[in-house]
């Protein structure tokens, strides 16, 4: 057995790549909302956004600094990388502000995420700069994707699964192979310090794990199509899943 | 004095046993709420239930790993431990899917809270085989109780501090005086691991935390009841105790 | 350059009484809602209130035991002394129970941040008595100007940001020259201790804070009314500064 040597310290590929992928694949083959008018949908409630987005942001510093599996200087770095690239969100707020008049807290949020996601393979090979670099473009290019891409293609990922874990694991993977830099720790280079290889090794990386997601969901979503089937009845759908399918609802009220 | 030697980590009995046993004899003394019907209301918002619950998973970590003063070996244990009689909760989702058709988010927060509940007395002397079953009988019994004890005896206990806090720390504290195993911490053997004594001391620990809390919190309900009188008008109670008694409500909408 | 010597652990002054003065500036130059009658307008949803105080609480620890720049009996100590300041916020619903009959949430929430405003300057030179005292004192304080003084002087502070952090945070620097113990940090004496010059230094410190921060904030008022504006219209402001600045609304209702 012959090891690629990817980089990914927690998981960037094997979690956000993975499970952007299968988002698409999904959406896809699962077809879209009824309601669904090709762009967003406005949040129910914009509180429990930013609470979401806050639980994330402190939860993935135990997520990225924990995958060192120490308490040292390593994990000082991690902690701080992490708060960098997520912080970065303001680059999403500024893009909602010079192309859509006015930054919005769901722009910062889903910027934030972006962020987090991007920095976790990069999460123990780049210093501040990095990171500060892999918040920036990361923001920037899952901005397109889910302002200009998505409403052009007319595929209904609601939570933007495939825009920003999918798309931002893979922006994070290959900047990972980039500015991974020796200073942090010295046997971990990318092309940005000499490493060409590496950016080379991170996209074969990613590629096996678009092409491994894509099957795999495929076939998953075909077996749960033949054995209990996947889509609701529309009216069922009209009435909303809560209710029909869950038989338990958000909210109840009392008078 | 004799010291009984009950092994209660993070304060099973004092805190659970006792809590529950106090609110099963209140809302015996006090009665049911004019509007109960013998089963459960519908929480008023689900989004706050899950908050809840997670606070408190998060918050227990720091009152079951921190009960042990130190940051070692044994508190990383506490720490796993906690976590998996938490995620146990599984059982009571599986409970509600194969008994009541469906999963509910309610009953795998209650699962989780029986399983913190109940691995307190616990945490500093099982390992993690200890903390799946006392996980999964915990959500096995206080499921029963809830599902079925209280619609038969009618009791209005309407956040099942009895049925969970009560039941699940007896449990624990039972479960405790069997599981607790010499490989954590060699001075801490129970039945299982030949030591049928304990269980024998869990019980008394048990049925003294019964009647000291059953006795107390029906001379301090006599008290209060002649004192400042302890169930509001019937007027005021179809008003809602917010309004009339704490003078301040839950929400307040401008438009 | 002479170094004046206030003690300021956290960072009170320049965090604290700084906002608190910009905040009682901006509201006096901004003038009053439109729809405000001179009485606190009751909080949307008590909830998030809670919630809010609540990670306040737990983010404080971080910020004054933080502070330290290190993990050790000192940290533990400011952990501690930042708890009991926040947790005398009893003495705030004490005061609403006693003058205004009820003890409400929205006031032990708000005696909860007065604390830990006022623990700030103080967490790595005071003990738990001098917390306890820091704590009470700072709620009699900043319940009497939000009770009494501002509706006296009728200006708009919605969150009590003067009221609470400027008031509060002056107090604190005020105690922190009075109660920093020997006993915690040995180099570090107040007036209680016999060193009354601090006394002097930090009143000074205080002074000079207020001018910074009231000469900063009228200039930038300025600046900002005369490049952009500052008050919305009043058509705007009836309509709602969600809708019509932002764009974005906190909930949204489908159906």
């Amino acid at each position: 057995m012959v090891k690629l040597g990817a980089f990914d310290f927690a998981g960037g590929t094997v979690d956000h790549v993975n499970a952007g992928i299968a988002a698409i694949v999904t959406a896809i083959m699962l077809g879209k909302r009824l309601d669904y008018k090709g762009h967003a949908i406005p949040a129910h409630n914009i509180t429990y956004v930013v609470m979401g987005a806050g639980l994330l942001w402190v939860g993935w510093f135990g997520f990225n600094a924990g995958s060192g599996l120490a308490v040292d200087g390593l994990s000082a770095n991690e902690l701080m990388v992490n708060h960098i690239a997520a912080a970065a969100a303001i680059t999403w707020a500024l893009l909602d502000w010079f192309l859509d008049k006015r930054p919005t807290v769901v722009g910062i949020s889903t910027g934030a995420v972006a962020g987090l996601v991007a920095i976790t393979p990069a999460a123990g090979f780049v210093g501040v700069s990095g990171a500060l670099i892999i918040g920036i473009v990361v923001s920037l290019v899952c901005f397109a994707v889910v302002a200009y891409v998505k409403p052009k293609l007319c595929y209904d990922d609601s939570l933007d699964a495939f825009g920003v874990h999918g798309v931002g694991g893979i922006i994070g993977a290959i900047l990972t192979g980039i500015l991974a830099t020796p200073a942090i720790q010295s046997a971990y280079s990318g092309a940005a310090y000499g490493n060409f290889h590496q950016l080379w090794v991170q996209l074969i990386a990613i590629g096996a794990t678009i092409v491994y997601s894509a099957i795999g969901t495929y076939i998953i979503f075909k077996l749960t199509e033949k054995l209990v089937g996947i889509r609701v009845e529309d009216k069922h759908e009209a009435r909303g899943l809560d209710e029909t399918q869950h038989g338990e609802t958000a909210f109840t009220n009392f008078d």
